[in-house]
């Protein structure tokens, strides 16, 4: 019997040579690297149903991405705990799976999934990013100032309709729930956004970081970007934030296992696709 | 008449594109391009005397460099502080020069330093390093013991001839202090070395590391690096640990600038030639 089990997969990596996790053809892609790699440890076609938490764009980079995959049980058994290694030796150095566990069939990487959590790293620095972190942060030309993005992130909190934050897709509904939104400056200095909700459309997060930003450095007031929750499209007035600056940090599912399948069939009833 | 002054520069980099600090014909290094980069800003030739706290190997990264450099006052004082900004336009991403002050004439970068600190970063974790953090940190495949590691630092720690960890050259004493190394774990499971000493001769930090690590993962006992310090010559047992886990993070100067010109005499009489 070909018993299958079903692995939740934990996964970094740094988007900057990636096209985003999708699998396109002729791409390098995050999920493309992954599945290739299984192909070649485990024979081709032996994992199945790659399936992830948050379908990142190019550029974007994670350090707490969520996937599931399935395989069979005796393939698992067989590795007694050290294809995490093998994988290791194997990928690629700008992606990596920090850790693979045996979850419940129920459980859903994308479907399960109770929020998702991006931060958002800027530098207002007169002589611009770190070097060793220019990869993963942006640098504004112009002075930030903290209580006016905040402000401004204030306004975004809650259960809206982020039409003007979204590209409109046909039957999606874009309507969202942003649990958590505030900046910090860190202690060198860098502006750090953290972002969270049920999930998100796509560009979402930069949409809301671009809006923020015109707001923090005064070229909009500070009640703007909340004021754009009227519109009932795109706002062409949005810019859209640098892929290079944002990071999926974390991925939120049922305390419970017994939740898997229940969150997973709300969110299949309520939001229609879950771009991540 | 052409009044010259000396600028203090406070410079980052990611050493991973670049040939090392020192200027070398067809490579790419960190002077080069700071030379290149203030020739073309202010003409050739107008900032002269370029020299460096810690002339880092090919691979090393700054977070903390500290050198110095000549220019004519008037020029200076022509660009009212916008010259930060103006190099941080033109010079590549990977380098940062993140502060110039004018400083007295008696101020050497080099000569006038007191202490060079670098850290240097491990990662023991089965799956390898963080990919936003690999450009500068170590993936050891062995698990390390930060005990055995400090238990093995403890014993270089003081005045003591590091002929073992250093490549010999006539008329260079390998005599220096080490007043700080010791390693710690971070909240995310990353080990840390500090490395602090008056001066260091070339590879001398990642010899240590390298030695330190045998110690760490069990292959070497603990009193294994301490005890070849009673070597008068370079140990081939010791492995030099990669380039790109290794960043210079400050460089210290007497407080009083009225220190500036007898710690250079001191250094120049003691300690021949300071190598980083």
């Amino acid at each position: 019997m070909d018993e299958r089990i079903r692995l939740r997969l934990d996964v970094s990596y740094d988007g900057t040579d990636f096209s985003g996790w999708a699998v396109q053809p002729t791409r390098r892609t995050v999920a493309g690297v992954l599945v290739e790699t299984l192909d070649l440890v485990l024979g081709a076609g032996t994992a199945t149903g790659l399936t992830v938490a948050g379908r990142t764009d190019a550029g974007v980079h994670a350090s707490g991405q969520v996937c599931h995959v399935d395989l069979p049980a005796a393939v698992w058994a067989g590795y007694e705990g050290r294809l995490l290694r093998r994988l290791a030796r194997l990928l690629p150095t700008d992606v990596r799976v920090r850790s693979m566990t045996e979850v419940p069939a129920e459980f859903d990487a994308r479907f399960s999934a109770t929020f998702r959590r991006y931060e958002y790293r800027v530098t207002d620095a007169p002589w611009g990013a770190d070097p060793l972190r220019r990869r993963d942060t942006l640098a504004w030309a112009r002075p930030l100032d903290l209580d006016a993005l905040n402000t401004a992130a204030g306004g975004l909190v809650g259960e809206h309709d982020f039409a003007a934050y979204c590209r409109r897709k046909e039957n999606a509904t874009t309507l969202r729930e942003v649990t958590r939104l505030d900046w910090r400056r860190d202690p060198d200095g860098i502006l750090v956004a953290t972002v969270q909700a049920d999930a998100f459309c796509q560009a979402m997060v930069r949409s809301l970081v671009g809006a923020m930003l015109a707001a923090g450095d005064g070229r909009r007031p500070v009640e703007w970007p909340g004021g754009l929750l009227a519109r009932r499209d795109r706002s062409s007035e949005v810019t859209v934030a640098p892929a290079h600056g944002l990071t999926l940090v974390a991925v939120g599912y049922p305390a419970d296992p017994a939740g898997y399948a229940s969150r997973a069939e709300v969110t299949r009833r309520l939001r229609v696709p879950v771009e991540g």
